[in-house]
């Protein structure tokens, strides 16, 4: 009889509420507000065929063998050459999704028992990746510049218990939608240097905004003080699984061999693929277009809430961009327990509970307005409403 | 100025010997024996190019975009029905190359000071999969069948040390290129379920025999006890990076939260891509052409050790398929000071002490002959019988 011991991170592992939630509100005929899919109408399907055909017939060896763990140097260059500050392309990392930076960035900064900070509330993918390697979470509370730096400095902790780190999320973060101002970045990049302390810095939707850009990342003002993680999911797809992280100099070796000792490489076809399609200025023609949907579908959820929701005591945020946008029942609801009612309407979202590391607010919830049609947004905003009565009236 | 702390295991990370060796035979006019890369002229280059159009044109919206941890279900289903026992699609995980695989289970199974059992010697990257978990790893000694099982019960440990699991690759492993007799896998599995022992057994290369198929697999003779690790690396492409795991049902969730938090799913379009491939018996076809194409090259190398190591006093032996076979030099003589002098002549090797987790061999050295070509293989060989010589006389 076949003893398995699981290891003590096993133990503690749980299966993502999201994805659970996922699951639930696949059932056809369901508006789902609660993925954090990207529209297909914006995956370049054309240019990847293009872009395929052109690896495979004329540099299909390559790209089919095995290859660097940095990752393939057109592309560290273009991200290279993208980035708002100097950056070299021997920092740049290629990742299997940003997904991949997170758990990179947790396996050579956390230690059992290291105290680390994230946002209130943050990306439960994040806490999901760093908690295979047992850090102890606190949390910063924030308003809506972003991060309050008291919160900051009493959080902070010292000597051996001082935070290996603080991630932060600065561009329409997931899952409030909130844009970190410049005041706050400045602020929050001093603070953390006079505490020591490093920043993780996770934009996978910066490019994503929809009247102006945002303020420049937190790495672009204390590199050595940061990691970067970006994503093609985003800009491109996500089903490629691309992602990367741009690391100080003296911290990558570290990051490219976990990356090594993980899945030895990001597939080389995928990453010749995007190099081929961007070539020509793909992204400035490409991304505009994303810009522009996603902005139409938020300005329909925002307008559908305003007409829908009139006189319900609820409140949302006005996203600058991005992918989501987060919501606030009345006193005394609770959106754990409104989720099955509004499926049952028709509608989904995820309470955002979720995003917690604790203390979570229970009347909060996030919506997604990328996914769905603004016909539907229209329809399932209304749903939601009507859900939203039924349970207030018991 | 911001403090990085590193984890203790990032401290332990070390660069991959291999990696460094492949660098300096990466120089052009090297003939490299070093590499486990597989002939770029087994890709199926014109397959992958009709498939990636077919997915891009009749599911590209799918393909792209985040798709179930789990991995994609035809792809499951293929995996399972092709396994010589009854496996449900259910405890498939399709996983970022099998590299992945050892992550997953190193998180799931290892705690800090966990005692773990490999085989002497075993593939280098197992070990640096399983080193971020802080195991203590015991090696198992091992004759030309395979492990020897009273070294297995000696090296078992007991209580809160007992193994969690031993590591095995029985067909043509990596480095040595030795098949587990029939007779050994019955006696280890029993041995195994006897100690309550867990076996994580890893098969990439079973696919690859020359003349016969190896025995069946250690986890068709008892699945409860056994997590089996698969790759489609050798038998379609690396870059690709597509591997897969099959665990008990009691394990599947464990180890899927683990592959969510790590990378969220591996590329749904990369998965489709050799599903449409693998259509209509491809690799029934396929996998022959590269069977022939390398017994023919390791024969190759033998005839040409035959001929070129005569009265040179070493040692190798006869794989029965696979990539690699493994050379032990005269005593007194040392693999990794014999490598820069390989190099000046021409060929390169991997020291065999890369593969060791403790006690190493010094005199052995792996020989991989799936990258070169016949003719390359001769005059490697005899530039490798030169350095020898010269390298004898001091």
């Amino acid at each position: 009889m076949t003893t398995w011991t699981l290891a003590r991170r096993a133990q503690k592992m749980n299966p993502s509420v999201i994805r659970e939630i996922l699951k639930i509100t696949e059932k056809p005929g369901i508006i789902s507000f609660a993925g954090g899919l990207p529209s297909p109408k914006t995956f370049p399907v054309e240019a990847f065929d293009q872009a395929s055909q052109r690896v495979l017939q004329n540099d299909g060896a390559a790209a089919l063998q095995y290859a660097a763990s940095e990752g393939f140097l057109a592309l560290r260059e273009h991200v290279a050459q993208n980035l708002p500050w100097e950056v070299d392309p021997d920092q740049v990392l290629i990742t299997t999704g940003s997904q991949q930076g997170l758990d990179l960035v947790a396996k050579i900064l956390i230690d059992s028992g290291s105290r680390i900070l994230v946002e209130t509330p943050t990306y439960l993918g994040a806490l999901q990746a760093f908690a295979p390697m047992e850090p102890v979470v606190a949390s910063v509370a924030s308003d809506a510049e972003g991060p309050d730096l008291n919160s900051l400095s009493q959080q902070m902790g010292s000597g051996a218990n001082a935070a290996r780190f603080f991630y932060v999320l600065p561009n329409f973060q997931n899952p409030t939608g909130r844009t970190m101002s410049e005041a706050r970045r400045a602020a929050l990049v001093e603070k953390a240097a006079e505490l020591g302390l490093p920043l993780i810095e996770d934009n996978p939707y910066g490019d994503l905004w929809f009247d102006t850009p945002p303020p420049k990342p937190l790495t672009a003002r204390n590199p050595d003080g940061c990691i970067y993680l970006g994503s093609f999911s985003k800009v491109l797809a996500p089903g490629l699984r691309l992602g990367f992280l741009v690391a100080p100099k003296t911290l990558y070796p570290k990051l490219l061999q976990a990356k090594q000792a993980a899945d030895l490489h990001t597939p080389g076809y995928n990453q010749r693929m995007v190099v081929e399609t961007l070539k020509g200025g793909f992204l400035e023609r490409h991304v505009p277009t994303i810009r522009s949907l996603y902005k139409n579908q938020c300005t329909a959820m925002l307008q559908a809430l305003d007409t829908e929701m009139q006189g319900l005591g609820l409140e949302w945020n006005t996203p600058d961009g991005g992918m989501f946008l987060w919501v606030r029942l009345p006193d005394g609801m609770n959106a754990v327990e409104l989720l099955p009612k509004a499926v049952d309407a028709g509608v989904a979202f995820v309470p955002g509970a979720a995003f917690y590391a604790d203390n979570a607010d229970p009347r909060t919830l996030r919506l997604s307005f990328v996914t769905a049609s603004v016909e539907q947004i229209h329809t399932g905003i209304a749903a939601l409403a009507q859900a939203i009565r039924t349970f207030a009236k018991g």
